[in-house]
């Protein structure tokens, strides 16, 4: 580096805060938050503004089949592959303004401060953003790095279609159409190392009062759906032994499973949703889907809840029919330890508090730990909130998190060695 | 009458049945149902569909600022109030082809019938179709009726909206506007009485083999709302000790109340709606706003089962919020001994099959009784089943209601009693 400068030194806290919040306009809620779901009209004028960021750092700009996009600046020997950093800018309908956005936002940051560093790398280093991670309009979510991973096919994922039926391939067609000067990029092009920076979505920086979140790994999660089939008919003059009621029957075995998965305080069991058939006070109801998302860091205990599920909800007796189907299934994944003592190594660096930790959450980088050596970089968010409107973080945490990844970069960039497992 | 022929002799089958399966076809369903919500573009193309039949048979028609349709034909002594026989056309949206619309093409073919048969009348006979019977688009239902009986305001029903956000107001306009040969006429012109026919929606006829119901009254009821308040939360990061799980707590308040209200088997408990929020699965809900419809014949047995929901919510002891409300209650009511003899003479001088019942479902005839002599006429359905697309009769029964119908009117058309509480 010229003049022994680090590339954390020309991080501008400022500039990293006013993109954030001026990424976090598209799609704002009244209550604060971001509504801004995959492929959505605010996803699209948001996925504008990151082209327009490129442009002014000086970044080429890239798109592939699933509308991920990357934005890259050459290294200097052509024959190395990249190091990658990002996260996704969709959101949960109501979430907040940094889950995903932070990384995206912190890793422009981070390499236009090697840009104003003027540190030359061997390597290209790309900001990835990764199409629907959240999943909460096309599910299930990762479609972005599921398919840049090779962990599931384009195929499968062009069909899914939202509440109102439009399909991703139809969704994308107009994202597509919104950046005309990406180049076109095919899936599976050689990545060096990946790293991503996210809020932690979690209480415990907050508490210790860490800056940094070294993350270790990702928890492992099943997801479920459930579907209870009774019948419709009058609330008013149907007998009650003649009734087939769903929700009455979702509702006992909604309550049994929270009360038997739950034994285990560290495991993390969520019905977030139920659509119920057909959702009027006078009709008892015909159908109700839920669905099941259960996270336990053990692997093995996770699969024990998973198959206890479907127990319990195969023992139902009663009147209606109960189905349950897994939809998405990955056991806890470790990251590499280099890249690990890297982040750790650039905290002690620069002198910032932190601490190694496992993510409760789920995250794009999971997908990309599949195919290259992969870690993430956690700052605090207020009192743990996130999945929702009031998602809080401060202007000096996301700095220090954008600090420790511009090092990072700058170290990993210069690294030589081909084959992306040995760095 | 001429030549002493009675109306019933000229209730045509075909005809009855050609004109029940032609509404049948605006708003059906692939599943062979209806859904045809009030003030929906279905509904209102029905609507004119009445207008035609209304001409063809030569009665003039009415329309009231609530969009309830009146079809008149005039009597022979201008003195005298009407004799009124109706119901409604809205569905359920998943609805039959029976539940409402019955009433009102009985209610046509019966008084075709008493003019084929040359039978003049002293009174004015009157198809009425009320607004909004079903309640499942605008809630609370019986719009039309209750503005009309005088039980609730107009000026409360207006501003009423849809899941979109349409007025029953905005709604009402494309209504009135596509009747404009509709007379205008004023809430609260005097009823001499008033007939509902009707399928039974409950197996009681057809399990009886009875042909007519002779309806003494209608049970009460309590309609209700519970909120119940939790806080989003990522699924994933959330130790289970801080969550508030509005479905958790929902389920859980939802499984105590079936089994408790429950208790006799003579209460109609039902939850049939569950509004989520914010219904994705990877997020902690926040809120749950579920419905609660209790019926029972026995008015004080009915409000003791509401007093116990209450306190069951109340009661709730968790992370969670419980609010619970009224948004509807009424008693049982009885109708008018003379107006159930009439019916009953109706069908021993027919030889039709019947019996006496009570009805367990709700009916415009519950408000038309505050105001003047009321009575049902109940035909079978289909294994009792009603909201519900599978819902059936058969066009000989259909017939039978009709022919009673048209007997009544002829006799109730005849009083001569200007006080229509001493008939």
């Amino acid at each position: 580096m010229p003049d022994g400068r680090r590339a954390s030194d020309f991080v501008d806290e400022k500039r990293l805060w006013d993109r954030q919040m001026y990424l976090a306009t598209f799609g704002e809620t009244p209550r604060g938050g971001v509504n801004r779901q995959a492929l959505s009209a605010e996803e699209i004028e948001a996925r504008k503004v990151l082209m327009d960021w490129s442009k002014e750092i000086g970044l080429t700009a890239f798109i592939d089949d699933i509308g991920n996009l990357f934005f890259r600046r050459e290294g200097t020997d052509p024959a190395l592959a990249p190091v990658m950093t990002g996260s996704h800018i969709d959101s949960q309908p109501t979430g907040g303004k940094f889950d995903g956005s932070y990384g995206v936002v912190a890793a422009f940051e981070a390499i236009q401060a090697i840009i104003d560093a003027g540190i030359e790398l061997k390597r290209p280093v790309e900001v990835a953003v990764w199409l629907n991670e959240e999943g909460s309009r096309f599910a299930p979510g990762m479609m972005g790095s599921e398919a840049y991973a090779g962990v599931r096919n384009l195929a499968d994922m062009l069909p899914v279609t939202d509440r109102e039926g439009i399909s991703v391939q139809d969704a994308l067609s107009a994202a597509l159409a919104a950046t005309p000067d990406a180049v076109r990029r095919e899936f599976g092009s050689p990545v060096y190392a990946f790293l991503e920076a996210h809020i932690e979505q979690g209480p415990v920086l907050e508490a210790e009062e860490k800056v940094i979140g070294v993350v270790t790994g990702i928890q492992g999660v099943r997801r479920m759906r459930v579907r209870v089939t009774g019948e419709e008919a009058h609330a008013g003059t149907t007998p009650t032994a003649e009734r087939r009621d769903a929700i009455q029957a979702a509702s006992k075995i909604v309550t049994e499973l929270y009360d038997r998965i739950n034994e285990d305080p560290q495991t993390k069991f969520t019905i977030g949703m139920m659509n119920i058939t057909p959702n009027v006070p006078s009709v008892i109801s015909s159908e109700v889907v839920f669905s099941i998302d259960i996270r336990h860091e053990n692997s093995e205990y996770l699969e024990q809840m998973a198959v206890l599920t479907e127990t319990i909800c195969g023992a139902y007796d009663g009147p209606c029919e109960v189905e349950a189907w897994r939809i998405a299934e990955s056991d806890s994944v470790y990251f590499d330890d280099r890249m690990t003592d890297a982040v750790e190594e650039a905290c002690i660096a620069l002198q910032t508090p932190h601490r190694r930790m496992f993510s409760a959450a789920g995250h794009d980088a999971r997908q990309l730990s599949y195919i290259c050596p992969t870690a993430m970089i956690f700052v605090p968010c207020e009192k743990g909130i996130s999945h929702n409107e009031a998602e809080n973080a401060t202007p000096g945490d996301l700095r220090d998190g954008a600090k420790v990844l511009a090092d990072v970069l700058t170290k990993l960039g210069n690294d030589t060695d081909k084959n992306s497992k040995e760095i």
